[in-house]
């Protein structure tokens, strides 16, 4: 419709701006999901990047993706993008950073990224408080039978349940600050020792042993909790195996509890001894079901097992399995395997001990709004060459 | 059907029991309801002490009460049985003690036992913990939508729910332990300082700042909180106003806080500036419907109310109209006015953003039966005029 000297135009039009972008060597970065006002904000207010930013609010399609990302320098991205050979073959050479809003990286391909030199952002330690904060809400959720006593409110059974001494009872997740009068010495008149034999005292187990696992600890021990028992890395060298006993000392000194406080032990030891089992280890192949029939089994029928990490560590069907025969108290869980394909109807869903919530754990506005912005920081300076504020160090992984 | 001598011998054995029990001066104890094991097991060991207990598994009947406790030498409790004069005068003179199962003693009329001189046993310090945790959680359960994320999986709506930055997303309990991560300084490249301008200190505020508060002050130290205000028995004199603040440095200082960390202020003051305000104060006229809804107008829309202590000091009605206006983020509650008679179409219930537990702050296994063992001890001390290990100093309502 337009005449041959208007088409002309536009075509010089097209080239001038093409002149433009290569003068002021605009970076192209791909984003793909908006990243709230304020990591947006700092990602507009750069003048050499040129944005591309998937529009709708839900996770971007794959095609999408695919079509915009050539010639991209930098790609800001969540756990529903997997990054592999296909996305980084249809960047090309331009591609510097991959930036994703998350701490665990799953869904991206180290070695692919490693053969062509493209750097990996990250957002660790910002999420750990939240995560934690989770954690101990499960924990006390777990033991507190939440789930049960919830819904007896929202039911309407609240006038009709009989009040008695011991309804609604489960384990004391605090543990041994009144031990005088709670429990008092024999021949005490009118009185009698402990006469269960229970002990008060609760011991707090970690599968996994980072940052958030130390952040719950750092709570746990203001709930009067003294003794902590881990596992590491189930990949780690003997060495580093024994290496780790200065730094449990360290951290024991810290929050002022006894030298021994902090133990690392075998994961059996680990099911069998803990009171709380808190599940804070990285997915992927290396702990896969981890927390197996077999290692349930030998958990005390007191404990509660909380999962705050990846729904894969832990076996589904098992842990259904144990809590339907009574062989454990309760479970925690912000993580279910195959989520959030999880039914009404999944087998933990169903089991009125197992407390499940859809991965909140980092969901504060707080703490999301600092790993975007985090995400947008990285992903800047990973495009200009700069130091980035929290790179993964891919050559651990060579 | 008896013949006359049967019936000669059947009073003659009658009288033969009565001088039995003068001869070994029996003293009679009423128990309202079975406590359990170890509690039972306590008063059954006891030879001077003959119990009458209420066999059935629900409060027992007034009409019971008043029939068996004429001549009882002490009675055990719970909030169920309501201790007035007339149960006082049906028990006549022999009277010497009541020993209630809880730290509330609501239901005893203080002003009926002291001009009888009958002691007052209850079961303070116990239950701290147990009811602290409890206070925890609720904050972590309004704070992180707990009622709306677990209901999204019970309700199978998990693989619908579209995962986006800020979903689920509500403000975070623990505070600043990362603000150099998450909130860089100006200047620092490719980032802005704190955009929101929003800060991530926490202010921690108590109505009512007793055992149970600064148990829950312990624990929220480990979640980073800094800052934390109380109002005091409404009643205090000036003085005792005045004396607080030596206390509270040296409460502060036993958590490692600035000397300035805890603060006593005026209710409009603890309403206005808490993030979290827990409502841990004593039942009764002088704290009715303390929450009020003019209280609550002076809440920030970002905070969140906690009440573990009794239904009566929260208006009901008003905290669901500032709950459905948003004008607070949430509220959780283990206590309700008019409980157990709170139904499924209760405002507060109905409420997405208020989670509301069975009053099962005590319901832990070990915190029930130290409380009920210390019920147990309570009656046994004060029948014998021995010193009871919790007795309420009546002297103080004089």
């Amino acid at each position: 419709m337009s005449s041959p000297s208007a088409r002309l135009a536009a075509i010089k039009n097209h080239l001038d701006q093409g002149k433009l972008l290569r003068r002021t060597k605009m970076r192209k970065v791909i984003v793909c999901r908006d990243l709230g006002t304020d990591a947006m904000g700092i990602l507009r207010a750069c003048e050499d990047i040129e944005l591309v930013v998937w529009p709708e609010n839900r996770p971007c399609d794959r095609t999408w993706l695919l079509d915009n990302v050539t010639g991209a320098e930098g790609v800001a991205l969540m756990l529903s993008e997997k990054v592999d050979d296909e996305l980084l073959d249809k960047a090309g050479p331009s591609l510097k950073v991959i930036s994703t809003m998350s701490v665990g990286y799953e869904h991206v391909s180290l070695p692919a990224l490693m053969k062509r030199g493209v750097r990996l952002g990250y957002t660790p330690d910002v999420l750990t408080d939240a995560v934690a904060d989770v954690a101990v809400l499960l924990a006390l959720m777990a033991t507190r039978n939440v789930k049960a006593t919830t819904s007896i409110v929202e039911n309407g059974q609240w006038p009709e349940s009989t009040w008695a001494p011991f309804s609604f009872c489960g384990p004391q997740l605090s543990s041994g600050l009144l031990p005088s009068l709670a429990f008092p010495a024999p021949g005490t008149p009118g009185t009698s020792s402990n006469p269960s034999g229970e002990s008060t005292e609760r011991t707090v187990g970690f599968l996994g042993f980072g940052r958030i696992a130390q952040a719950t600890l750092a709570r746990l021990v203001a709930f009067g909790a003294r003794k902590f028992i881990y596992t590491g890395n189930p990949n780690a060298s003997a060495s580093s195996l024994q290496s780790s006993s200065a730094a449990d000392i360290e951290l024991a000194t810290k929050h002022n509890l006894p030298q021994n406080a902090i133990t690392r032990v075998s994961i059996e030891s680990l099911a069998e001894n803990s009171d709380v089992l808190f599940v804070l280890a990285p997915g992927g192949p290396s702990t896969y079901h981890i927390i197996s029939h077999e290692l349930l089994a030998r958990m005390k029928p007191t404990a509660v097992l909380v999962n705050a990490s990846r729904g894969s560590l832990v076996d589904s069907d098992a842990l259904a399995q144990a809590l339907g025969e009574g062989r454990l108290w309760g479970a925690g869980l912000d993580v279910v395997e195959g989520e959030p394909k999880v039914s009404s109807d999944h087998p933990l869903v169903k089991e009125p001990r197992c407390v499940i919530l859809p991965h909140i754990g980092s969901a504060t506005f707080e703490t999301r709004r600092a790993m975007a912005t985090l995400t947008a920081r990285n992903v800047i300076a990973g495009v200009r060459g700069e130091p980035m504020p929290a790179e993964l160090d891919l050559t651990a992984w060579t």
